[in-house]
């Protein structure tokens, strides 16, 4: 019997799916990959995205499975798979509906960002003037969220809506794509106190490999990207450092255009283009060739198989079990 | 240990759905009901019911619970609870989209009726002056219905369409709530051909309660009722009977007019109203209470046992089970 294949799980992808990045993706050994459905679709629309992904998983299920549970991700691994989880990086498909968290749970969706750029009814973005934290809606859904076992995911979030938000959970939470501020000074990354408030509450940090939160943009070398791994798993601590590469490959410029402006603006006319990746790492192929980076910067081989996926896959261990209490409907689901 | 209580389910009800209403579904000890829960609805709006079942499963978690699988009936009752089948009477929640029958089958349906009493995109229902059949989409649906494991439900079909859709299901189909036509000589009961058809298939049968239905309306007598019922039986089989009360229980006159004219009309001046219930069928209390005519009328009580529930119970074992080859997706449900 062959020895299972490491753990690498990377916490966003938003590419432009193919049965090449698939196979891209088995080429690379991925165990699972968390990948954004909707910004700012409604409700219908993002069951559009749904409907999409279920031909997906019919027409490559040699390559990919739904995942729903570690146990879909220990089901991938086995048959030789990499296990897809949903995730909305924009409360718009939940509308103004609570009742919607859970038939999106039904439907698979395992992440949750309470604010995409904007204020949302949720919470305030990172690109807000006034971050009014946490509303009352947004306190609601958390709690909902945490009952079905549904990741609140902190990227893109303002600061007082993060803070708050850690603290409203009864559950940890990530930050799925991010690096530290320190690093990067942009609000789109995070602040040592926003840092060490998640990761006190046991959260995860997925360390972004897009360019515009990369110290030096698509200039930054795997060595610098590895000093700060380990900088980072130093204030947070190494179980709670992973991977969210924020790829966006073979995505049209247009698409970018969508997730900044979506449909909430006049669309601008300046061009508006995806930043070129690093050329260590282009598409999911280069995944576990960080290895040999953090292990330069002086990670142990059990320290590099926890940030390439073991931390993700523990978080999501615990993170994605319902609440004993939960409904008989989840329970079945 | 006490003996599991009898088998008792019910292949359609309409109530207007309440605590007492379940209640008196534990009164009874119903294992399972096929509840509708819509009818000219489109997708969106079809998922605001499941939002409102999904809140009546956490409210009265201690009496109902949603069933997905006839493992579920087990559990409901080896927990003195009643499962809920959800169930479609007609396929507007599909709007003109394939891919909405899989997410339906995600968010819990069960029985899919292919038409109403008007033309579907599916096919022909009952009242339309020209019958053309099951459509290009319909044979599409069924298909999709067999591989995932959904009840092809015939109640409300036309005489062509529904012999269709019984040749082209690879898997047996069901008339969840209907009578024989030479009992009460109607378009929306069951001709004896196509009674045979269903039964040479494997199909079942689910006899009505609804006065429009019964031989002689509400003064329909519970003798009367069995007679028919052994006469069914032994046009059928004794395998391939149950019951589909079609109850619609403390619904205000309204609501048949939502049935009857949805919004493919302009609404009619005429009154309307739901006929009176017999004095024998009120509520789901006096379901147990039909074994004793059952039994007057010459059943076995292994007979009235299947007449009850056994029948349907066997008829869920198979046709809830997804084909093999069915999407991982679905597996994972």
């Amino acid at each position: 019997m062959a020895a299972p294949s490491p753990l690498l799980i990377d916490g966003l992808q938003f590419c432009r799916w193919s049965r090449d990045v698939f196979e891209q993706m088995r080429a690379a050994g991925m165990s699972a990959v968390h990948v954004t459905i909707a910004y700012h679709e409604n409700f219908r629309r993002t069951v559009d995205h749904v409907v999409a992904w279920n031909a997906r998983f019919r027409d490559h299920a040699d390559l990919i499975l739904h995942a729903r549970s570690v146990e879909d991700i220990d089901r991938a691994r086995a048959s030789g798979r990499t296990a897809i989880l949903f995730g909305l990086q924009n409360p718009m498909p939940v509308e103004d509906d609570f009742g919607l968290v859970e038939v999106l749970h039904t439907l698979g969706i395992r992440f949750l960002q309470p604010t995409y750029n904007n204020q949302s009814l949720l919470g305030s973005g990172w690109m807000e003037p006034v971050d009014g934290g946490l509303t009352r809606m947004g306190r609601e859904v958390i709690g909902e969220m945490n009952r079905l076992g549904m990741v609140v995911d902190l990227s893109h979030a303002g600061e007082r809506t993060a803070l708050e938000a850690i603290a409203c959970s009864s559950r940890p939470v990530a930050v799925s794509h991010a690096n530290p501020a320190w690093w990067r000074a942009t609000g789109r990354n995070v602040s040592r106190p926003l840092m060490e408030a998640l990761a006190a509450r046991g959260g995860m940090l997925g360390l972004s490999l897009y360019p515009h939160h990369l110290p030096d943009s698509s200039q930054t070398t795997l060595a610098r990207f590895c000093a700060m791994a380990r900088d980072t798993a130093e204030v947070v601590g190494i179980d709670r450092v992973g991977i969210g590469s924020d790829l966006c490959q073979d995505q049209p410029d247009e698409v970018v255009r969508w997730m900044r402006e979506g449909k909430w603006c006049r669309p601008g006319d300046a061009p508006i283009n995806f930043p070129a990746q690093p050329d260590w790492f282009r598409d999911n192929r280069d995944f576990p060739r960080i290895a040999e980076g953090l292990t330069a910067a002086g990670f142990r081989p059990d320290e590099v198989e926890k940030l390439l996926g073991g931390n993700w896959y523990r978080f999501l261990r615990d993170a994605l079990r319902p609440l004993p209490a939960t409904s008989d409907t989840e329970a079945a689901a």
